[in-house]
């Protein structure tokens, strides 16, 4: 029987999102229930469950959708579990896929955010018949989905692709949420971004800058995106330390994997130019010889608010 | 028709040694000709043709042989050319599998030495059953292979693995020879090591070696290895200080494709426990936390004087 939907589920730290999606990467309908609000994970699933069904309902059949992919934090392909998801509720380990699969009687299938957003550009978006590309999400951490022959690496125990905690700075590097310094998302991320404006407003004493008019502890990407768009030259050389340092790191990340792209997803994608532009010059003087010139670097192509689920769904068509 | 017989070939900057190998990985027969001898490529290849048919001869018809595959520097298994190789006298493109090929009439495949290494591990040895490993070569420059569910990543362009070439100290670094500096290889190569004594031996002038009693500009890696062996202090901190960086540079690996194994591979693996410790004991420190005890570290389990053909002539079994 043909099966031309596939189910999409987001879970994040605050909100699950759920979409129904058809093969031409539609979300035909959605949901969300609050990750949050359950301290016991089997409640969590049995309203999902509810929402799923909610949402499939005057669409489809069960007998219709191949599969349902999930984007989970910490969410292992191999296992189908969620392994110590330090910004979910439900401690250790959580066989999330089991679980969901008892309830809906669809199988299901799991990975982390970045895979799911990197089948996504593979199976919606920008990268559309690429077999070596790498996505990097650029959000309140900093995550990676690679590409390469055309599969996801997932590595022998399905936690590859943590290039958001590669080595930047190995010496007086900044401290990082996992425990170690000088990571690529202490500087990179939304939050690195922020840390980086309070750094240059407390050590250029006399620079001038709009950044002053907010309490420093308050100081988002957000407002120092707007604080550059509207021509602050610290928030200018603040996206361009930035991108920087991420043109560094995706020099070597083209050493190790040599993908036709690199693709820039998330929150901070959103900065356009501000953030492209020094990745790109960045990237490319720091290229070995025989790299220049060959690397794409392109946005994402999947719609923001969508994205997640999209890129959750595209794993659905995986299933079995 | 079966064909039990593969031909390896391992084109050095000096050397190129031909054997026959059967399923078993016995090398059968073997012979080798000075790749610097000849000017012209054509008439090298003519030789090379030459040695091939004499170490068939004996053993099999040329029905019999799988297919040729060849290690070569800046090999592209993609094109089957060797593309600019600073080590060779042939400058440009050659179109080395096409141009053997039709002189010998069985089929070529070729891929850089690094990653005739990484083929060799997977059909003959230390990675018989692995699906993701990666193998360093620690030689005269530091080069990689990279296996990714059971395939070696070539990248989109056939040139990926190159990380010899990562950046390891990004503010005063040394110059390396691929013209950027602080790449892996400027530190962790046999003339790395030998520049780190150079270097240890000029900074440090008051401190005792045996070092010293050799002429500063012609000291090698084999000659700090004797004396870390004889119990020098100063070498034996020279091999510390590299395997030191190689477990920094490992742990961003890891974090990349979560590979089962690293395997050390080329001379300055024959040293044994006084690289292996630190390296390591720094790659375990440096490891994000999810990665810790998982990554298994091993040496080649190629036959050194072997390993260059075996690891070509596993590539033969893969052609057409």
């Amino acid at each position: 029987m043909d099966k031309p939907y596939v189910i999409g589920i987001d879970v994040g730290g605050t909100n699950t999102v759920v979409g129904i999606v058809d093969k031409r990467g539609q979300i035909l309908r959605s949901g969300s229930l609050k990750t949050a609000k359950h301290a016991n994970v089997e409640d969590y699933l049995d309203e999902l469950a509810e929402v799923i069904e909610d949402v499939i309902k005057d669409i489809a059949t069960k007998e219709q959708i191949k599969g349902i992919g999930a984007g989970t934090p910490n969410g292992n392909y191999f296992t189908g579990s969620i392994e110590f998801a330090p910004n979910l509720r439900w401690k250790g380990i959580i066989p999330f896929a089991q679980m969901l699969e008892e309830r809906v009687g669809i199988p299901v299938a799991l990975t982390n955010d970045a895979n799911a957003a990197a089948i996504g550009e593979m199976t919606y978006g920008a990268a559309r018949g690429m077999k070596d590309f790498i996505v990097i999400t650029l959000g309140t951490g900093v995550g990676s989905g690679i590409v390469v022959n055309g599969q996801l690496v997932y590595g022998h125990d399905g936690f590859a692709g943590e290039l958001g905690h590669v080595i930047m700075r190995r010496s007086n590097g900044r401290v990082c949420g996992c425990g170690r310094s000088g990571c690529l998302e202490a500087y990179t991320s939304a939050t690195g971004v922020a840390r980086t404006a309070r750094e240059y407003l407390e050590l250029q004493h006399d620079a001038k800058s709009q950044l002053r008019n907010i309490p420093i502890d308050e100081i988002t990407s957000k407002d120092v995106f707007d604080a550059a768009m509207a021509g602050d030259e610290m928030a200018k050389e603040i996206f361009r330390f930035t991108g920087e340092m991420l043109g560094e790191a995706f020099a070597d990340f083209v050493a190790f994997s040599s993908p036709e792209a690199i693709i820039l997803f998330g929150g901070l994608a959103k900065a356009g130019d501000l953030i492209m532009n020094p990745v790109r010059e960045s990237m490319e003087r720091n290229l070995l010889p025989i790299f220049k010139n060959k690397v794409k670097l392109l946005f994402s192509e999947l719609k923001e608010s969508d994205a997640a689920v999209l890129g959750a769904s595209a794993l659905g068509w995986e299933v079995r």
